[in-house]
């Protein structure tokens, strides 16, 4: 059947000049549409073709890839706004990065740096020439060539794509604290109906105009998703205008499937909007500090899908419909389908575009900006090149200080707001550290750092608020989607912060900690991706201490979600008591490119070590407690990570010198977790000898986590005395109860470790029996105590270590 | 210091009849106040008192309970809501539930559904009696009483709200499919920032107001959060208005703390949007059924938080600000405390509310619904009650036929598809089943249901589309938040359904998943809830067949997450082919109060086993594949779990046989994941003879895994023969490159698994060099091959078991 294929939109057809009037000039016109058809022919040239890249043969079905992969529709709108971007950053001396949520848009991405010459410096054998762009066809979506998306491997970029949803929460983390920066956000149409996205609008009132950067989006109404139409593309204009005004904007329109038309509204929108940004700014810089929160302007682009794209297929309609998502044309056995690429290919007229070597003429190629200008080029897209380390005070100086062990009470994450409002009021200057959570930073203990800053608001402020400042560096919105996004971005463009949550509702953002540690993990291999300081967890509120809130609130699980990613990538810290989360602290806001997770309590507790002895204690990772272990070989060794794991295991330790005053006891404390896995698969492993060393090979291990059990498991399996592990943690038992209920609910209460200890010393063996009764007479006693006065027993409450 | 306590707003003081207009008569206005100010006496009860539940002796320290947990501030409005929905339900006769985001306000919908009397016919212990207030009392954040939140404890709920963002959602799934339900859905302003509460307003594009029930927002605007006001209620009344108008509705405004005023307004509102509901039905039900999406009405509540509290503690304002949170009055240390909470509790006039005896009065009594149209007593909230079992075509008759084992290809999904069809066909009158996707039924290969039904959608449709109806049943949205949202609310008023998404992207509703598995397995203690159908996940489109899209979209670690659970309530399938795939999803359609995950490919591929044989299969969850096997003791066991890795396995068996011919082979194929696990940690776990007899007890066994190995090991660490077992899985790597290339950079592959044999078969020692040599070999061809061909080798495409 033959395809009713009309001159594809615009592609070929000459622009007819001055006919539709705007800002562009008649030339300027024509060479901004041919640098458009030269994005475009680059782009279905990456995914069709593997050889005559110039076209200057008839195309052949050899010169056809076979696998055709990679997303033509979302990409003529791509390089359109590439162009039109380019032209306001030269005519201004902008500077702008683009973050492309449509990801999948790869190709558009590829070519438009190529074309403005920052892929080749980043890729030096995919020159500006003939067999450049032979290679710069052949590699994409080729296996050892490069990945479909806007990847960590494309130039220019700070976000992926893959997962749609995060493109605006990271180009606001982008422009936080960068002034000058403008970030171009293209907002798909199918991801603004994802939760991420939807909420993400809002960051707007968070977002200083006298300080920060802006933020434009460019919501691309291309009108289909895989096989839907996109929902904001059917509610009409008038509703779609109030959605957007109601988010805190004003959308300007661009609407069209006339190129040149297009062009002009284009530009003239875009000088209108960078009008408006700049005048929002030098108001908020220059005129009244305390104005009215603005209305930021954004862009509505409404072009047709897969534009000069083929407008039918086998008889099909394809431009402007969802079939024009991926791959228009495929099944090269249908010869007219081979005819009709050809066609498709010539329609952008690249002879006109590019010379006989493959150079892409002057009088194009002159458009894009040059150096760091160009979006390809902008460090902020590689922060680390921009990377300031942060000053950090002496952690030390923070220290609970304490005669013994387990003498005093400290409140772990208090301790460290000390901490943190000191890094805060140490890099004030350099502005380039901020703390994250959602709603929780002072219900998490850390309202030490509202004595240096406040928190960012740009909403109305009413008198009975407290800490709200429109310079405030602490990010609170009931959104874990938002602070983790906006963390990353902030990261990814070169400074450093914390995200502090409950504990079980970090699970909201596993998918973007997994597409953060995928992007860790891939930059690693890119040696122009300089590196970026990690992205630090402080998972607190946590599982043990949320006896008030309930089942909902009670959730380890994240620990195993990330000791799944790669181990070059993922580092997860137990500290047991407040000095030892302070040198964790201190070490994880030095580090660059990790993931920390780091899970510590905000309720009084015992502290067991000196600053210094904690020092040294987490740079192990591990150790031996030798004050409060017997000498030579154990009995039994009570391992423990995590700050309830080890009171209780503290406990049992005293109980079971108690119960029997000849056993051999050793406190194994364990602050990095990835310390258990063997060296061959974590960079921290301990070796088998100091693994040994430490756990014995033959003597009964056990362990009190904080987390499932079954992590000790799957990272201690391979060592050599694994087999006596004997190991308790959360096994997803609790409700709303008392503290010392919810260790007793999931066994791991100092009872019941004393009593596994016990059960597991074979020279005790006869005592068994002896010892169950006594651990069921004090659970008994425990059960009946909490039921009838509503909180824990006394010897629980008023536990104190003593040797 | 002493409270400048004003006399608290409107509680004590009466209301002055007819001062305000409205459609409240003086005295039913007076008698609804009344039983707004019992059920407010009643939470400040449960947050508070331990004993003299009647205030009928002076309040003295030891009534007061020693820990104080629960949430004050939502309270009261919650508390409002219900009066005034119970006199919209008496007088319109209507089937209404509620679904609260606010969660924390637990103590409130337990005092209302105790003054309706629904609470004590699910727990007679808690009488409507002075006793039975005490205990009432008592029990709410008492160890072994009930949790603080609206949990599956509450009768009435089907939300707990511990983990905000969800209501919404949860509300649309409730009332799809049942036309005459209303459900009161309050968003609290502090939810209403998640992403996945933003998203879901968008649900009234998915809504048919001929066949789907409605649903009624409350926005509840109460102004703050635990530490910082809230985003909506600082954007201006005309920002927000815009922006609901922009989600699709017409919002109501019901502003003040004059109680009087309020309950007018309130009243006369409710009356307004129901109005409006029953119009927008009638005109879709009698008048044009294409008429235009209606603008459904909702609400914005906009009171005091804490409203009824004290207006200042300590000199501090409480009331309507974020002090008002959780529990306003603390620390009776302060012996003026005491005071003032006694004369808040006072100040809601108890004595004239409740009986000498404990009981409340028949005056305010009478003004609650009676039987089912109680919101506690309504059946729509213990779902299980009104389930009705599928009707379920014999899945037999899609069953992929085939001579012998290994002669056809299927693409599993596909397969399945037709089966999904049928089901959908066969419950169309019923109306009580869904298919659930983020855009990717079709590309899951599931579209034969499309010949049955369309996908559901009210907004615009333009000639190009295909499949949308308004009738439609299956939901696609871009958003994993809604389909899983949508998905809990639909079981849990007692219907069926099946979420199909690609495997990496569910993670986004990680924390979803959670929450629902918390809520099985708590309900599964509750006797008066019924079982409701299961959760069933189809993860496709998975990690082994993404190598076209690239790492983003790899990713096999729900498993993980899933594994975490209590086993009482997760399944964990991975069929191996089509027929297996048919059975699997037949006997999840069957199954009650599970969370089902099945893994299965898209891809046409190898098809293993007969229909009966998969049965069989399937039904043991895990068994020897003796036509593939040699008999007696074998050298090596290769085991597999998933369809890529049983592929892989099947042709690394036939390579050992080819390399090394009289090698002694067992192939062991699991379907259920669970067996892998003792029979004490899991109901499906296989007792050790049988696990020993699958496994043996000293044989090496090659476990080709689809997902992380760590799983498998976690699984089936106490297993006899656990030391010989040597896992490959996924283990993060990944790029855009060719399906075979995937098993190789996961070390997956035939070859590798063929060496992983050879290497661990004793009497094989000799010949490791050679066959190392020949992996490499094999290994170096692959990568030359797929570089220059960007395809895999036609030895792997065109590979066929051969016997």
């Amino acid at each position: 059947m033959t395809d009713p294929l009309p001159a594809p939109l615009g592609s070929g057809a000459p622009i007819p000049g001055a006919s539709i009037s705007g800002p562009l000039s008649p030339d300027l016109l024509r060479r901004m549409h041919g640098y458009w058809r030269a994005a475009n022919y680059l782009s279905v040239g990456q995914i069709y073709l593997r050889a005559n890249p110039l076209l200057d043969r008839p195309l052949a079905l050899a010169d056809v890839k076979t696998r055709l992969l990679g997303h033509w529709g979302t990409t003529p709108g791509l390089n359109l706004l590439y162009v039109h971007l380019n032209r306001l950053i030269v005519e201004h001396d902008l500077n702008m990065i683009a973050v492309i949520g449509p990801g999948h848009g790869g190709p558009g991405l590829v070519a438009n740096t190529y074309l403005e010459g920052s892929y080749t410096e980043r890729y030096p054998a995919i020159e500006r020439s003939r067999g450049g762009m032979d290679r710069l066809f052949r590699q994409f979506s080729w296996p050892g060539g490069i990945p479909s998306h806007v990847a960590p491997e494309t130039p220019g970029s700070i976000h992926e794509g893959g997962e749609l949803g995060y493109s605006l929460a990271h180009a606001y983390g982008a422009v936080f604290d960068n002034p000058d920066l403008i970030v171009a956000c293209v907002v798909g149409d199918g991801e603004a109906e994802t939760g991420a996205l939807a909420t993400s609008w809002h960051s707007n009132k968070f977002l200083n105009p006298a300080r920060d950067g802006a933020v434009l989006p460019i919501l691309h109404l291309n009108g289909f998703k895989i096989a839907n139409p996109t929902l904001l593309a059917r509610i009409g204009r008038a509703e779609l205008t109030e959605l957007l005004r109601g988010y805190g904007y004003d959308p300007h329109f661009v609407v069209g499937d006339d190129p040149e038309a297009v062009h002009q509204t284009l530009a003239a929108t875009l000088d209108a909007v960078l009008a408006q940004i700049q005048d929002i700014q030098a108001q908020a810089r220059y005129g009244a500090p305390d104005g009215e929160r603005p209305r930021w302007p954004m862009i509505v682009l409404q072009t047709p899908k897969g534009w000069t794209g083929p407008k039918f297929v086998d008889g099909k309609p394809v431009e402007g419909t969802w079939r024009a998502h991926q791959v228009p044309i495929a099944d090269f056995k249908e010869p007219e389908h081979l005819r009709q690429l050809e066609e498709w290919l010539l329609s952008y007229r690249p002879a006109e575009l590019f010379d006989e070597t493959g150079k892409f003429r002057e009088e194009y190629a002159s458009l894009a900006p040059t150096g760091h200008r160009r979006m390809g080029s902008n460090p902020h897209a590689n922060g680390g090149e921009l990377l300031v380390p942060l000053v950090l005070p002496d952690f030390r100086d923070h220290a609970v200080a304490q005669a013994g062990h387990g003498t005093v009470k400290a409140a772990a994450t208090a301790v460290l707001g000390g901490f943190l409002r000191d890094v805060m009021a140490l890099n004030l200057e350099a502005a380039n550290f901020r703390l994250f959570g959602p709603d929780e930073t002072a219900s998490n203990r850390l309202q030490a750092v509202y004595e240096v800053t406040g928190k960012a608001w740009m909403a109305e402020v009413e008198p009975v608020d407290e800490n709200l400042s429109r310079d405030g560096r602490v990010m609170e919105v009931l959104s874990e989607h938002l602070c983790e996004g906006w963390l990353e971005g902030y990261l990814l463009t070169g400074r450093h912060g914390l995200f502090s949550c409950y504990e079980a509702f970090i699970h909201i953002i596993d998918s973007m900690f997994n597409q953060h540690a995928k992007w860790l993990k891939v930059t690693r291999g890119i040696p122009w991706r300089r590196p970026i300081a990690s992205l630090n967890y402080l998972l607190t509120s946590h599982v043990w201490r949320q006896d008030h809130n309930g089942l909902s609130h009670q959730d380890p699980g994240f620990l195993d979600h990330v000791a799944n990613k790669k181990a070059e990538v993922v580092r997860i810290y137990l500290p047991a008591d407040a000095n030892c989360l302070l040198s964790v602290a201190d070490h994880c806001l030095r580090s660059r490119n990790y993931v920390n997770v780091i899970v510590a309590g905000k309720q009084p507790e015992w502290q067991w070590l000196g600053i210094d002895e904690a020092v040294r204690h987490c740079t192990t990772g591990a150790g031996v407690w030798e004050w409060a272990s017997d000498p030579g070989d154990p009995d039994v060794v009570m391992a423990c990570a995590g700050d309830v794991p080890t009171l209780e295991t503290m406990a049992a330790v005293q109980l079971l010198r108690q119960f029997v005053p000849d056993i051999r006891i050793r406190v194994v404390n364990v602050v990095d977790l990835m310390v258990l896995q063997p060296q061959s698969e974590h960079p921290h492993g301990l070796d088998e000898r100091a693994f040994d060393a430490l756990f014995t090979t033959d003597t009964p291990v056990i362990f009190a986590f904080h987390g499932y059990p079954s992590l000790i498991h799957k990272l201690a399996y391979r060592r050599t005395n694994h087999r006596n592990f004997h190991v308790r943690g959360y096994k997803d038992e609790g409700t709303t109860t008392t503290p010392f209920d919810m260790v007793v609910l999931n066994d791991l209460d100092r009872y019941r470790l004393a009593l596994d200890a016990i059960e597991r010393i074979p020279r005790l063996r006869d005592r068994v029996p002896a010892e169950t009764e006594r651990y069921w007479t004090m659970i008994e006693r425990h059960r009946l105590y909490i039921a009838e006065h509503g909180e824990d027993l006394p010897e629980v409450r008023d536990w104190q270590w003593t040797r």
